[in-house]
């Protein structure tokens, strides 16, 4: 593609799915952990508290997010089947009840009712296209990939590990937790900026502002569970 | 609706936006507080610590899903509102490429060339429907709803907080974390389960088996915790 054409190009970024996993438990993971340790810092004499505390956070959170994304991955393969399962007896039982929500589905597209019909009556003469059909474009389900699921649960935990042992490092080093904090913001915050960066980067936003967000959401969760964790600790 | 009638229904059941996000944010609420307790309890000998770790991480983790969750619904208004300026301004420059695009659309659904011409001739005498049409079939992007991001964010980050409480709430009580964490197990195990039995309910899917799998997510996340934290502390 040459630079002349490509201005008349689509260019609607979609980010591959293990690059969405990623983002989605490394996102969490700089965040939790590193507001956990911040709160944590304000109201214990020692890091090694916080380590547990914190790797206590990391492996809860990993299995909370990467078990939960497995089981919903897998609900989702097994809602497709059983839609398509009643879709496709329907279509037998019930023929021109079916036709009658191709053709609403189409109307609401904005074509003529003579289209509608003809489109409708087409459509029914493949039985694997309208059920196809019926399952897109009706109940907006698109086919899961089965395999799916587990290698999501592993990206998605393994981002989180791998996001929470940023924030987390420092206070492996550094006895006073006042002070591991102050490594932990600096280090966590550069990250998550440059975070912030690629993943407006992967979903086509603007990567600066992204990046601000970003970081100003891993701010604002670090500030305020220092503050209440002092308020309930004093 | 009566019974005769309704065996001819169709059962898509779709649940509302909200309670989508009290799903999301007390999934979540319920198994890392939970866990990172239960992780605690190994380690620390007073229920206090575990207490101001609990809500440090639910502070943490509530603004983390529900600022995470606003700005997330802010960014998909932008990028609905910059892809249908783009659809708007090649339906003007570029009209018989994006024709040609809406005859893939039709082509894909199993249309014969013939008719993919004519319903993309019809679609395109109207250039509002006409853009409505690609933003949906073409990119898949259904119109966001603007007011969503806040509302959204409040129900989320409070639906974490009020499952977070739970599991923490014996560690206010009982000053030695053994025998707190015995009360959380109950109590939280108890509460997962009959999340999980409605969570299941209002998505369709089978309740008990999907209670079990909530309870089990939570009690491998705790037993996890429990564990790993131990063997950092030991």
């Amino acid at each position: 593609m040459t630079g002349r054409t490509s201005a008349h190009q689509e260019q609607h970024l979609r980010s591959s799915a293990m690059i969405a996993d990623v983002v989605i438990g490394m996102s969490d993971g700089l965040t939790v952990p590193f507001a956990l340790a911040a709160g944590l810092s304000g109201a214990v004499a020692n890091s090694s508290l916080v380590v547990t505390a914190g790797i206590a956070e990391i492996v809860a959170g990993s299995i909370a997010m990467g078990l939960g994304g497995y089981l919903a991955g897998r609900t989702e393969v097994d809602h497709y089947e059983s839609e398509r399962r009643r879709e496709a007896a329907e279509v037998e039982s019930v023929p021109e009840r079916e036709k009658e929500e191709v053709r609403a589905v189409f109307a609401e597209m904005g074509l003529s009712p003579a289209l509608q019909q003809t489109v409708a009556d087409e459509l029914a003469n493949d039985k694997d296209k309208w059920i196809d059909f019926m399952m897109k474009h009706e109940l907006g389900l698109d086919e899961p990939d089965p395999n799916r699921a587990t290698q999501s649960a592993i990206t998605i935990g393994a981002s989180y590990v791998a996001g929470g042992l940023v924030p987390l490092a420092p206070y492996f080093f550094v006895a006073q937790p006042h002070q591991a904090l102050l490594y932990s913001c600096a280090v966590t915050l550069v990250c998550l900026f440059v975070f912030g960066y690629f993943k407006a980067k992967v979903t086509g936003q603007p990567p600066v502002s992204g990046a601000i967000k970003v970081a100003l959401i891993g701010a604002a969760a670090a500030a305020a569970a220092f503050g209440v964790a002092r308020l309930f600790n004093g």
